[in-house]
């Protein structure tokens, strides 16, 4: 491989060579090669080259850090040092009927720190925060960032979309990758992930990296691997980072659809709700805690959690920046007031016995079947229709007793979603053996 | 990895995880590719991932023919079947001083084949047939296929530059591969070569793999692996190929630049010449001879060569093929009608002893340096310059002696060459103890 003499320019092709050798890259060379892709210096198809060599050499921790860093000072950096207390966030790798994000931002904003979240769409089989909110009549995830603070300011959280200020470089090189191979790899994950997320102007961050039937890594070593590098990236970034592997072999609570999550989501922001729903919310809810700094442990941040529940702060939290966000907070005492989907059907049970495997992405497309999620970006979402489940991993069935609903405004699509949703669930005579724990394991930098 | 369902339209995403995946495509995959990235249906950056998932991951044999099929069926394919005689060509790999080719066409078209011959120009430290062709005032390298035709009819070889209709996939595809790190792949090099070769609608091929400091592949094993699979990939496609391993760790004769070179060609082709260059071209030219059937061992084959350059015929063809190209054909008796440079220089030995190593890429940029090549594919060429060798490896030289002389039209570069040539050079005190081969190992397929 020719090297560039020392002192001159780096050259994309250089670069691209030293990747697809082996070589570790400088941080001139990752700087170079975001700046100039952003300012479109250099043509996608020397970068889509480069991607592929990514993938299949690796990247260090080193490079990985810096790509990162490259990434997120491709835009504007929030600086929300106007605010005393810690800010703090939580993202996922994504799953299905995971509406924790709503939960989680009000419920720590009521706890006393500040959580600026910056979220996703749905896309694939997994939905997406900002999908969900926009369910709420007239919620606004489009604000600018001085209405962003201004929400900040006057509740704790706020909630919106990625803003084209933010790691631009990121969303170059994402739309790069959807469409030349190169998005499985954890080292453009993570750099991708943690760029977005830093660039929110936070102290810390919780992550719950997803595994099992409907998560993006279907297996825990790649999880792991993954959360690792996450924590590890933002370590070096100066960031304090958890991650939690959690299971995503079946959806998150009952509900997986965009109204109906959020229905879910009010019970649980009243002490209701699913047990699963709630004990990751209470989980992560204690890290976001723990590392904001109002629990020493994550017992007492539990417990911190619990109270703001029982004493109604986190729910008075969510409908001020539902209001705030220009939503209509009645929804939040009223979920019929959210939209409906014009039919309902019950999917009864073939046989009777125990469910003991579910296909959770099955489900996950089940729900874009509906039109409640989208296969491609440009795609509209209809809010009202989803799945409720009345059966989970471990539970019995007696034949012909339902064990979900379809909510559906199409016969056609109704009816698909169901055989999906006969599909998705493996139905035995002998009980589940081993069930899952939710939190597989913690993933916490040297520093925490 | 997604499959597209059995019978579904190919899409390039899919073709791109296949084979980052590290699986075989198939030629259905492969043909849409070819063909789809050539009538610009998918886009560069698509195509630039799938290469450097080829450096990275390789091509099965299969693959490499099917894709070698695809790129030289994206074009015409001559027909050559009105010549009744066989129609066999050489090409080589590049290298320093390597004149063999206008030796070789007026020599085995003398002998009784045809030798329908597209080449290359120079690029980097190589020199390039059409650019020697072309010092020779008047003669035309781009011609018609029609005007082809009538060439090869009128004395048995034609040399000419590719034309657009021509392997289209392989112009389009090796632009690319130039700005993104991926030229470097022995497959997708067998698949550029074989496939614009096997366009010529020849029966037989002899490949010349140089291996040297002066070669593109420094490494004998990289070289051989290279002849093994154009080997296989032309026996695949029913043609008889055969490979010389052949070394380039000094230039090949005497001369180096264009006009010097065409003139040591015209002393080879009357009996005189540089040993080395005799040598090479009489392995090759037998090996020709072999393959198109007029001589049945190598040992006939080379009596043939001598035969006809004895008589005059092969020197007699060459004269005639100038001629029918427009060249000014009285430059074969009196090469001081060829270009020549403004000045000379001789370049003296710093201290007595034995060459016993040479630089011989670093020879190839001191010709490229003089203006003899080009850096880049727009630029000129100065057919004049270049360097006529006094020394070669193994020989004495005593200090201040001549070593080479340097023919320049700028003082400057003059002067920089001659620093190059003063640093390609290693002259020890003791002799050289062990000269490698000039033919170190042929390949032949399995049906030769």
């Amino acid at each position: 491989m020719t090297q560039p003499p020392e002192g001159q320019a780096v050259r994309a092709i250089d670069v691209i060579r030293k990747k697809r050798d082996g070589h570790e890259l400088s941080r001139a060379e990752i700087e170079y090669l975001v700046r100039a892709y952003t300012d479109a210096e250099i043509p996608d198809y020397q970068v889509s080259a480069w991607l592929m060599a990514v993938i299949l050499r690796g990247l260090t921790r080193t490079e990985t850090s810096v790509l990162t860093d490259a990434m997120l000072h491709s835009g504007d950096v929030l600086d929300l040092s106007e605010f005393s207390a810690k800010k703090v966030d939580k993202h996922s790798t994504g799953g299905v009927g995971d509406k924790t994000s709503l939960v989680l931002a009000p419920l720590v904003a009521a706890g006393g720190l500040i959580v600026p979240m910056i979220s996703g769409r749905g896309l694939g089989h997994t939905g997406g925060t900002l999908d969900k909110l926009e369910s709420i009549p007239g919620f606004n995830v489009n604000l600018s960032i001085p209405e962003f603070r201004r929400v900040l300011k006057a509740c704790g959280c706020a909630m919106i979309g990625q803003t084209s200020e933010i790691a631009p470089a990121d969303r170059k090189l994402y739309a790069l990758r959807d469409v030349t191979g190169t998005v499985e790899s954890p080292y453009l994950i993570c750099a991708s992930i943690m760029s977005k997320k830093l660039a929110e102007g936070i102290d810390a961050l919780v992550l719950d990296v997803k595994t099992g039937s409907g998560a993006f890594m279907k297996k825990d070593e790649d999880a792991e691997f993954l959360a690792e590098l996450m924590v590890e990236t933002g370590e070096r970034m100066g960031k304090s980072v958890i991650a939690l592997i959690t299971n995503m072999d079946q959806p998150l609570g009952l509900c997986v659809g965009n109204s109906l999550e959020v229905a879910e989501v009010t019970e649980v922001l009243r002490g209701g709700g699913p047990e699963d729903l709630k004990e990751l919310c209470l989980e992560l809810a204690a890290r976001m805690f723990q590392l904001g700094g109002t629990a020493d442990t994550v017992a007492q941040g539990k417990t911190q959690a619990k109270q703001l529940i029982t004493s109604g702060k986190a729910l008075e939290t969510f409908r001020q920046m539902v209001a705030l966000q220009g939503g209509d907070s009645r929804v939040i005492d009223d979920p019929g007031l959210l939209p409906r989907a014009k039919y309902t059907q019950e999917v009864g049970a073939t046989k009777s016995g125990y469910v003991t495997a579910m296909d959770c992405e099955g489900v996950g497309i089940a729900c874009v079947v509906l039109g409640g999620g989208r296969e491609k970006k440009e795609d509209a979402v209809d809010p009202a229709v989803g799945i409720v489940l009345h059966r989970k991993l471990g539970d019995s069935v007696t034949a012909g007793e339902p064990f979900c609903t379809v909510h559906f405004n199409s016969e056609t699509k109704g009816a698909r979603a169901k055989e999906l949703l006969l599909q998705s669930y493996r139905i035995t005579d002998a009980p589940l053996e081993h069930k899952k724990k939710l939190v597989h394991r913690v993933i916490r930098g040297s520093g925490i």
